[in-house]
């Protein structure tokens, strides 16, 4: 399913919805009509009023896979389209950090970027990495977890020192010390590893600042995926 | 759908992922096999090892009920069990504050509830109310947005007075004056109103923190409810 | 004295205070006169205006034993009572919670009462409840540490155990996790009464945020009792 | 009554204790004996074991001026009694800050003094400047209101101004600025008393952290005073 | 001067240094002599044991130009450089932001990074950075002003209202709403200002946390530049 | 040099910045002109208008000994000045505090000026007292440490525990117990030294929140101390 058929899951959810409506205890009526909260996610990207540029040809070819592939382009792809320097110079970081060779999983990289997140209460992160969570573990809920309180999960010893040092990185970096690495280095992390830690923290701390600033709306289609 | 077909959702949803997996840019190695993030969440519902007493008549018919029309017995239920006269004063309070006749619909109830449980970071609150809000709105992604950070979500003037005072009981309830029903009233809710809100907001404050109390785990069926 | 002869009380408090002004060093200037902090308290209850309803005979009851035994109704039932509902679901919970049979002592619940009320500078809460730690100990100074900083009082180890994670969990609920709960095992407390120091916080937790947010104000019979 | 009888006190405070006990619904058990919350108050006064030097006549003078006038000597003298140049210079300093001629009341000098140790959660200071804002308002309950939560006091606007400047001051000094003068100035203060404001909250942040340091142990007779 | 001579700089320091002790009042005894504050910082640069990779054609050159610009390759790009697709796209990013065309002057920049260092208290960018708004101001103590609270500084309207977004959006980014652009946009800023004012200030709350993460240490010289 | 050459010292500044401008990546464009940071600093030294009163001898005496020993007198002195009260408590407990004997040395005390300055960010205090530790230190960047953050210092581990229990107790003096205390004992220090530790402490959390509630300026002299 490369483009989601937007419509029929669209009318199950309806369904699906009314059912268990049905179901609660007591009747409940029926809230008001109201704008459906994804409403100008897809159009209205951000709060910020920035003209498109050209595509770089080498943009515009990686937008054109993205279409391809996810079968569409990342709203923070289109944000950052106003200035190709920026733009390329996002996506060179970007695709460096979660996607090349690392100590890491891909899964884990996105663990970290959605705890962090969490932790900032990033609204576009949060939607898109989300997603990457449930995707890339099958395990939907994971997903939830990451975004509600990663402290809730049952993880590896692994998995949980690597996100209590993302987060107190995010929450008080000043008070990160040696002792905070040594308990990665002893869940057996690499200093290397440890730099991929710190440096997926990093680069989500700046995203979700990012983001936040420009009122950045996640790709409506991210709701659904991987559930 | 009473009770959701789980193999149904649970097939549909693997494929999804696999799909969505396949979509991503570059091609995304497999993460290691990993137990389920609900595993055991319908089964070791708290941390807490409390044996059930004997239901009261009261109590198994509010139980069956229950399992009639929800197709499950919520799991905090379950956890209140050990003891009749606890678990009947919660329900009664929980159900007079959710259910009963108030100048809040139940879904503005249930966006407080879980707006309050974002602020404390409760999995089993979250998770339970977020399906909620899902269910009642017909709109999934505001129950992501009341997750997430409900300041991001697009609301209606009374909605977002309504959340502010909640939030801020939350988070500092020693700071809230005059100036804060005050802004309440000018959005248009009376007195009562402003009783239900702070109601609301105290009760899940108290829920928050007997589920973190007892890592209390909610049904694993929440997850997929009205998505 | 169930019921204290509030003038008496006063002249004596004045006649005391004018003989330790007269002690101070240096003439102490008398402070213009101002209205008593407490006026209004035993009349304009709170700062939402909701009529009382007619109380059910099962709550008319209840308000006639605490005049007879207390000498006046809590103002916190009288600000309850324009709803039979809320007021019955109120008193279900308070009474079990403070009152039923538990491995805490009455004391151990107060005390965690006015902890938790200090953390969240409940007004209401903490003379209401301080009272109740002056008057269940005889150690008038108990309820003013209770109120000023638990830590510096001088508690048993089970004590300092039991408010420290009443405390924690008011304060941030999502860092509760195994390693609190086992403190309190090691401290020499069940799973059971784990859950009743986390439902004793909880309720205050709540109550602080609807005192907090409707400005309830206290008996101000409170401020003299078990000095 | 320049030394309170504390005999008299006392025994009068059991038997109110007794009859509100006797007057609470359902019958309370007798908590087990625990020793007075006070026991030790009076003689260990400090965690610091520090020999006391040899008063000065100055000193000397003072603390004679002290028993004749209160009765007794504050401990927080005798804590810093181990050297003369540190006592006389913080005497020095706190008698000019409390009693020298200021546009501020001595009255409102206190009242500053407990408001800020509540933000510090200071036991010292709050037992024996909460004794003094009692005794100089005649107004038992504006002390309780200063400890608990200035904000839920009926102040005048000068009042309130004056304790909102120096919270602020205590909780975050890097944020204070010309609108917060600005904010004193409306209020009715001169930049004189801006200043006086200033010094008496600066003071009473290093006095709390002084009596925080060393677990200063105020004297059981203020718990008593002008109740 | 583009090495500045250390040797000189040093004695010179030196004799300031005696000079002032000896003007202080009354005799200041020698503290005991203790390593540099700076030993190490030019060689352990990290507390990460990264082997520096062969540096590609791109970079040599770019490493090239510092050495012959400032005199020296500053630190971070000495740490990043384990991994030449790390280190280009942080340099791409870097000099996009900090050195491309914008409607934010180089200082003005140079500003935000400070101001944000100074909320995250990260040791290596404050003094690289602080260097840097000393050099392009020409104001040494413009620079400690940033370091220290930029709210003490003497600014423009247009100044003030930057940091204060780039700081709250550093401090709590889940609280910037449509009010908070439109304050940048009411002291004058466009749209695509307020853009490279929030990717500033997001580009050194990631810096901040990978340098506290790996403790780098920024190259000795900068302490003394443009003083 | 008890008078810096200011002329001098300020071209030879201009000097070294223009050089540095131009060493650094691509030609950056100058600044606007700005008026200096520290315009009006050593003028208006206050926002409080207050007149200063005459000198006593004494204090007449003391400011000469500034003028004569560092070439000015420390603009809170000047501050103070508008009454001697008040001044002479000032001076009397500064001397005591920073300069007579004590199992501190003076660097150690103006570490913790600085150190607990910096966690209020008080712009006065980290100046001049900043210079203070480059001064006795004969090591600036020592100095810079301080004021960025203690934590990334290389101390001894009796600094590390000085600086950590008076930035523990600047932060939270609540919660300072026996612990801590403790910990001050194992790493060397007398219980008279723990005294001292809490009184620098507490004397800096005072004076920081005068500086800033009054928005006092550091003499402009200070910046370039001992660099």
């Amino acid at each position: 399913m490369a483009k989601p058929n937007h419509k029929a899951a669209s009318s199950n959810r309806v369904s699906k919805t009314r059912a268990l409506r049905r179901a609660l205890p007591r009747a409940l009526p029926r809230a008001l009509p109201r704008p459906l909260a994804t409403a100008g996610d897809d159009t209205a990207i951000a709060a910020l009023k920035l003209e498109p540029a050209e595509l770089s040809p080498e943009m515009a070819a990686y937008f054109a896979k993205c279409e391809e592939k996810l079968g569409f382009v990342p709203n923070v792809l289109k944000a950052y389209a106003f200035d190709m320097g920026k733009l390329s110079a996002f996506v060179g970081m970007y695709n460096d950090l979660m996607l090349a060779p690392s100590g890491l999983t891909k899964l884990e990289r996105e663990m970290i970027a959605v705890a962090v997140s969490a932790h900032n209460r990033c609204y576009y992160c949060l939607v898109a990495h989300g997603a990457a969570v449930r995707a890339l573990s099958g395990d939907p809920a994971l997903g939830e977890l990451m975004v509600m309180n990663y402290r809730a999960a049952r993880l590896s010893r692994r998995e949980r020192a690597m996100l209590d040092f993302a987060v107190k990185l995010s929450a008080e970096p000043w008070s990160v010390e040696d002792e905070d690495r040594a308990a990665l280095r002893r869940a057996g992390f690499t200093d290397r590893d440890i730099w991929d830690i710190a440096a997926v923290a990093g680069f989500f701390n700046m995203s979700n600042r990012i983001a936040s600033a420009s009122d950045m709306r996640p790709n409506s289609v991210y709701h659904g995926q991987a559930r």
